[in-house]
C-alpha cells in the first residue's frame, strides 16, 4: 500500500477498505507516514468526506491504535456521556452524581479545557485538593464504591487521535463530520464503558451550527457506536446562548453544586436532568418517564449532592466545598456590567462570552497557560430576559486581571437587545436513538 | 497573518489577496510554516483552484523567493522554451541550435528526468565530455558567442518551487491547473529570457490528458506571463505517441541530430520546425512564414548541424559526436520485438513506453539513481502504420540489462493493432497568443 495512492483515492471520492485505513493509521502513528501527508488526506476528507463505513473503520483503527481500558472490574452497567462542547457546559458535574446516586455507574475520563472552550478536569481543580490524575485501579475501586469517578485522560489511549487532532487544528481540517465523529468515538469507545450518551450541541456557540449539521453528526455517531456493540444514543441540545448562568471554573462547580441542591431550577437543571434520564434509561434503570422523576428525586431528596461530596472526597478534596463555597478560592477582582438601554435579551453569542472569560484568566490560549480558577463570569440575564437601563447584566471575576474593561466591552458585545421579546430556545432538539 | 486562517479561506473559496500569499510563501521558504500545513493548503487547492490572479501572485512570489538571472548581458533578445513534458521529446536540441542559427539568443535551463519522463540535461550528458554545469558568466559568454546555450538549473533559483514541487509529489496534489502554472513559470521567470515559448503537452503521454486542460493550462501560463511584462506564447501539441523514433538518452541525442541534419523529415521535424518559427516570431526575427522558411533553410543548408557542434564544442564536448555517432558509448544489449499479427498501429501508449525505456535503464526510478546512457527504444513503427506478422515493431537497448523480455513486453503492451487505420492526429493543435 502507497499512501499517496491512498489520498489521491479520498480526493477523487474513491471509498478506502479497512485494510487501506487500518494501514494509514497504523503507519501514521508509528510515524513511517509524514504530517504533511495526512494533512492533504484530512484536506480531501474535508471535501469529499468518508462513508459510514469509511468512518466506522477510522474511528476502530483510532481505538486501536493504542491501549484499551477493560472496565469489567466494575460491578455493574458503567454509562458514559460526552458533550461536543459548549460555553458554560458544567452539565457532566451534575449529571454524574446525579446517575450515581441512581445506582449507576458512571466512568468519566475529561479532558482540560483550551480556548473559548472549558474543560471538565480544570473545573474539578478548582476544588482544593481534588486529584484528576488516578491510577486505573483507584478508578475502578471509586466507581465500585461510589458509582462515579471523573478523572483526566491518561496512559496511551489513541494516540492516532492525539496526533489527528493535533495535525487538524493547525491545518484547517478540523470541520468535517466523519472527522468529528471518529475522533470521539475513538475515545469513548477506548475508555470501555458498556453505554455512551452523546450530547450533541448546536447553535451559534456550538461547532454545529444548525440542527441538521448535530443531526448529521449525532447519527453517525451512534451508528458507529452500534456498529462497535455500544449501547448509544445521542441527544441534540442548544447552544444558542451560554449554559446557565457561570462560565469559568470555580463559578461552574458553585453553579453545578446549586443545580445539585435543587436551588437553581432553570434551562441548565432542566438539561441535566433529561440527559441524567437518558443515561439511567441507557443503564437499563427504568424506562424513561421513571428515569426522569428518579434524577429528579435524587436532587430534590440531596442525595445527589451528597455524592458529589463523596466524589470529591474520594479524590482528595474536601466534601464540604460542596456546600460551603468559602472554601473556593475568591477572586481578587470584579467588574459589573449593567445595561446602558432597555430591551429583551434577543441573543447572547456564546462564543463571544467564551472569548471574554478567556480574557478574565479562566481558560488557555495555548496548550501550556495556568488557570485563574477564580475568573470568569456570572451573567444574569438570558434570552428572552428584559432588562433595564442601568440594570446589572452580568459580572465578571479574576484574580490575575486587574483592568477587566476589554473582556467586559467583549461580554457585554455578545448581548443583543431588542424590542420585541425572542422566546428562548427549547434545551433539547431531538433526540436519536 | 495567520496560515490556518489563509488554508481556511482557499478552502471556502475566499480568494487571497497578493499580501497573504507573498506572506505564504515567504514564510514556507523560511521554514516558519510547515509543510503539514501547506500540504493542506495544495489539497484546498486542487478542489478550489485559485483565480488567475492568486495565479499571477503566487507565481510571482515563487519567482522571488530566490535568486533572479540578469540576462542583460547577452546581446539580443533571448527567448526561452518549455515543454510540459512528453516522453521522447528532444526537441529543445533541434530548436536551440537551429534559432541560434538564425541568430536568435537561446538561453536554457533545463531539468533531469524523473520517472519515465526524460530529461533534456539527461540526454545532453550521453555526449562524452559535455558540461552541463556552467558558470553564470560562462554562460552568458556561451551565449554571445553561438547563440545557445543549455545548462543545468543551478543556483538559488525559485527555492519555493523545490519544496513545494517536492511536497506536491508526496501528496497527490500534483494534478491542479494553478500550481503547474506557477510552477513552470516561475522558474521560467526567475530565468530571465524576454520571451518564452511554451510547449504544452496533451494526449495519453501527458499531464494534460484532454486538448481543453491543455487550453486552459496554456491560457494561464501566457497571461501569467504577461502580467510579469514577458512575451509568452503557447503551443498545444499532440503526446497520444511518443515523439519521434527515439525514446533514451544517447538515442534521441542522436535521432535530434539526424533532424538538424536533414536526414528526418517526419511528425517530430515538423514539431521542431513549429516551435523554432514560433521562437523566432516572438523573438522579432520575422512574421510567421518567413520564419518557418528561414528554420527549414537552416537545417538544409547544415548551420543548424553546424550550430549544434558548436554549442556541444563551448560545453566540453567533441562537435564531430553530432555526425559521427560512433562517438557515442554503445549499448551492450539489444532486443528486437517483431509483432505477432497483422493490422494498423491505432495507439501507441507513450506513459507505457517511458515506463518500458525506464526499465531498459534509460530513466531513474528515484532521485539519486544513475542513468543508462545507452539504454532506450527505437520505435520502428507509428500511429497510422501497417504493420506485417513478423515486421520489426521496436528495438530495446541497453548496458545494464541483460535480460530485456520484462521491458520488450511492457513496451509491445504499449502499442495496439487494429484492423481498420487510424490517421495520426495532427501535431500542433492550437496556439494561444
Amino acid at each position: 500500500m502507497n499512501i499517496v495512492d491512498i489520498i489521491v483515492k479520498t480526493k477523487r471520492g474513491v471509498k478506502l477498505c479497512r485494510e487501506e485505513i487500518n494501514w494509514m493509521v497504523e503507519n501514521y502513528v508509528n510515524e513511517a507516514i509524514h504530517d504533511y501527508q495526512i494533512s492533504a488526506w484530512l484536506m480531501a476528507v474535508c471535501f469529499n468526506s468518508l462513508s459510514e463505513e469509511e468512518t466506522f473503520y477510522l474511528t476502530e483503527a483510532m481505538r486501536d491504535s493504542g491501549d484499551k481500558l477493560d472496565m469489567s472490574g466494575v460491578a455493574g452497567v458503567t454509562v458514559d456521556k460526552h458533550s461536543t462542547g459548549g460555553i458554560g457546559d458544567k452539565t457532566s458535574l451534575v449529571i454524574a452524581p446525579v446517575c450515581a446516586a441512581c445506582g449507576l455507574h458512571v466512568p468519566k475520563m475529561s479532558g482540560r479545557g483550551l480556548g473559548f472552550t472549558g474543560g471538565t478536569i480544570d473545573k474539578l481543580e478548582s476544588i482544593e485538593g481534588f486529584r484528576v490524575n488516578v491510577e486505573f485501579q483507584d478508578y475502578i475501586n471509586i466507581i465500585n464504591k461510589n458509582g462515579a469517578a471523573i478523572i483526566a485522560q491518561s496512559g496511551h489511549l489513541v494516540p492516532a487521535d492525539k496526533k489527528l487532532y493535533a495535525l487538524r487544528d493547525v491545518t484547517g481540517t478540523v470541520d468535517s463530520i466523519p472527522l468529528i465523529c471518529s475522533s470521539i468515538m475513538s475515545k469513548k469507545l477506548a475508555t470501555g464503558a458498556d453505554c455512551i450518551l452523546l450530547d450533541v450541541k448546536t447553535g451559534s456557540g456550538a461547532f454545529m451550527k444548525t440542527p441538521e449539521e448535530a443531526s448529521k453528526l449525532a447519527e453517525l455517531m451512534v451508528k458507529v457506536g452500534k456498529s462497535c456493540k455500544k449501547n448509544c444514543r445521542a441527544v441534540i441540545t442548544d447552544m444558542n446562548e451560554p449554559l446557565g448562568n457561570a462560565v469559568g471554573n470555580s463559578l461552574e462547580v458553585i453553579e453545578a453544586c446549586n443545580i445539585l441542591a435543587g436551588k437553581q431550577k432553570d434551562r441548565l437543571y432542566e438539561l441535566c436532568i433529561i440527559l441524567a434520564a437518558n443515561m439511567l434509561e441507557l443503564g437499563g434503570m427504568g424506562d424513561y418517564d421513571e428515569c426522569i422523576k428518579m434524577a429528579k428525586e435524587k436532587i430534590d431528596n440531596g442525595e445527589a449532592l451528597k455524592k458529589f461530596g463523596d466524589m470529591i472526597e474520594a479524590q482528595g478534596g474536601n466534601r464540604k466545598a460542596a456546600i460551603d463555597y468559602s472554601l473556593f478560592k475568591q477572586p481578587k477582582y470584579k467588574y459589573e456590567v449593567v445595561s446602558d438601554t432597555d430591551g429583551y435579551v434577543c441573543a447572547i453569542n456564546s462564543e463571544e462570552i467564551g472569548m471574554a472569560a478567556l480574557m478574565t484568566g479562566a481558560g488557555r490560549k495555548s496548550k501550556n497557560d495556568s488557570i485563574d480558577p477564580t475568573a470568569g463570569i456570572i451573567l444574569n440575564k438570558h434570552v428572552g430576559d428584559y432588562v433595564k437601563k442601568g440594570e446589572l447584566m452580568m459580572t465578571l471575576y479574576s484574580s490575575t486581571v486587574s483592568d477587566m474593561k476589554p473582556a467586559a466591552e467583549r461580554a457585554f458585545g455578545a448581548v443583543t437587545l431588542n424590542h420585541e421579546k425572542t422566546a428562548a430556545r427549547p434545551i433539547v432538539i431531538d433526540t436519536v436513538k
